[in-house]
């Protein structure tokens, strides 16, 4: 018998909150008044149940559950069904972290690259890296190649497409792929760098396995995609089918009442997610300090035989927060600044050289301060 | 150009909320100061406009945007992407409403069946339906078959595994679905009522297709799916690949800030659901009856030329509601109730066919006031 220890934050008085735990464990796994089952076997060994109650703050009460793992097929979409499915529709219910069981934790491949494969493929050493993003869309296959050649000369690491780059009319997925995997190939061959080119996947199934298809033939070594965008199960067969991609998880359509640093940290780490883009605190979203380290820390640190994702902090940072970041974050760590180098304009050459010195100085800082 | 008009309730204040409004819009469509966009064809075809805000309530404002429709490629996955993609990490932001060009609307089929489809699959002439779930997970194959066979002999025209069964070991897909076939198949024989027994998928999109192909190879047809569990990308490919196959859409993993009357009424209808579930006012969820009815209405209002879906309310109601529900509703509605037929332990045939007339006779009733 294994049991899943999932931890909700519920918001109930005291009074209430015995009896709410006990709906809530119905809710998410037979669904049905305990009273109508008579089956013994059901009775001890498939309805969930209600592990602990504390309070957690003034208003919400920590409320672990233990879900029988059997019910999860062993399969993530109906994990998260389980997990969430049925009260994902309770606004009082929020999932705030999960433990599965070695025999659940074993279905999971995790990273087939994660940090040790990207410092490799990018050639980065022990320091940390660097990465920015192809934008605004609408803008032609030639101004993006060309924005993605600038980025490539001056030393960023990972140039991926912005997550809102799909297969649109102004920039055809198959012309844009070509022509920044071509320029990024050039750079190589002149410079000796090494520029992960990473276009953005996204779409139905079907679409994104023909995507990754003509950019797997064109010479690409990476992709953005965004988990909870395309599905749970379409990502996990995704990362499985194509082992041979670097592969970042956007939190695009991420947000709600499921932790980040469980859903972004852990669960994308476990389908395969080999670098998380993630809100960086202080940015345009409203992640605290503690939330960003904590989601960075879950992605990163030792866990059984899983290999370790890179954290990507994101969203609307400025060069100049490099030192603080790498302060807060180490240097396994990749940072992703996009819009504050494009507000250079014609200096977007000198800026982007200026993030990526300051990230290998301050790395250095931090090394030596270590 | 075409343009999506997309509604948002945002929390702010009075002073902000201007600012707030032009940062959605750039988040949701170039995702970067407009000071870096140089580009007038980007500026003026592809960065979103405040269309206007007006105060909603005491915290929230009223926005409406309006999104290019070609920033979508013409994907369902893409324009989720751009309606909510990175703004569902932004806590004060809703989406309440949205309204697509006749250019996008037309890539969507709707409904293949929709309400007069599943009237004749059913045989339901013109009254309200009746829906049921085969339950508790856990459950052997002989259980839930003998509980199909139960239920169909009662009349109810529609009976669909909960949406917590899988493919779990205790009742495995192909030999679940191949026994509650058999059994509605030979009901159909015997006493000419015509059960529709309604197989949950669930999994990533290479299961979710396999499971579909054996559920039509033994003669099942109707199928029930989540479509936010599988992916918006996923669930729209099934409909298109199983046009034969009247779709129930389930609620399941679809809370959050997307207003369900838009995401479940509208845009699953617009996907291909030909049926509806959604959670009943008054029952385990929390909508309103206001919420309820807009969903309903907005499944089943004359659209263009799509379908109508099918409204089925669910989610903890009694027997003793229905009346009350197709007052509420109608008789465009399938009533689904599931535990509270279960509770009736060894009288559960009486009680489902206690559900079956009372649905018969309030619809007469309704018919006849109306």
């Amino acid at each position: 018998m294994a049991w899943i220890s999932a931890t909700y934050l519920v918001t109930s008085t005291k009074d209430e909150i015995g009896r709410r735990a006990e709906a809530l464990a119905l809710e998410q796994s037979v669904e049905m008044p305990l009273g109508a089952i008579t089956d013994r076997r059901i009775l001890s060994t498939i309805v969930a149940r209600v592990a602990s109650v504390e309070p957690a703050d003034e208003r919400r009460f920590r409320v672990v559950l233990h879900l029988a793992a059997a019910t999860t097929g062993g399969d993530p979409t109906q994990l998260v069904n389980m997990l969430f499915g049925n009260c994902s529709l309770q606004d009082d219910v929020e999932l705030a972290h999960v433990e599965l069981p070695e025999t659940l934790l074993e279905r999971f491949s995790g990273p087939h690259h994660g940090i040790d494969g990207i410092r490799e493929l990018t050639n980065a050493g022990g320091r940390a890296m660097t990465c920015t993003a192809l934008k605004p869309q609408g803008s032609s296959v030639e101004k993006l190649a060309a924005l993605c050649e600038t980025f490539a000369r001056a030393g960023i690491d990972v140039i991926k497409d912005d997550h809102g780059i799909a297969d649109q009319e102004y920039a055809p997925f198959a012309h844009r792929v070509a022509a920044c995997q071509a320029v990024v190939a050039r750079i190589e061959g002149e410079t000796g760098k090494r520029p992960l080119y990473a276009p953005s996947l996204v779409g139905s199934p079907r679409s994104i396995f023909e995507q990754a298809e003509r950019a797997r033939e064109v010479g690409v070594r990476a992709v953005l995609i965004a988990p909870m965008l395309v599905g749970i199960g379409t990502f996990a067969e995704f990362t499985a089918e194509f082992p041979e991609f670097a592969i970042l998880a956007h939190p695009a359509f991420g947000g709600g009442r499921i932790s980040p640093v469980w859903l972004f940290g852990r669960f994308f780490r476990l389908l395969g997610a080999d670098a998380i883009i993630f809100p960086n605190y202080g940015g345009r979203f409203t992640y605290t300090r503690e939330q960003s380290a904590a989601l960075a820390e879950a992605a990163s640190r030792p866990w059984q035989g899983i290999r370790r994702a890179l954290p990507v902090p994101a969203g609307g940072m400025p060069v100049e927060r490099v030192p603080e970041m790498l302060d807060a974050y180490g240097n396994d760590v990749m940072l992703l600044i996009g819009g504050s180098l494009l507000m250079a304009g014609d200096a977007l050459l000198e800026r982007s050289r200026s993030f990526v010195r300051a990230v290998v100085e301050a790395g250095a800082q931090a090394g030596k301060s270590r």
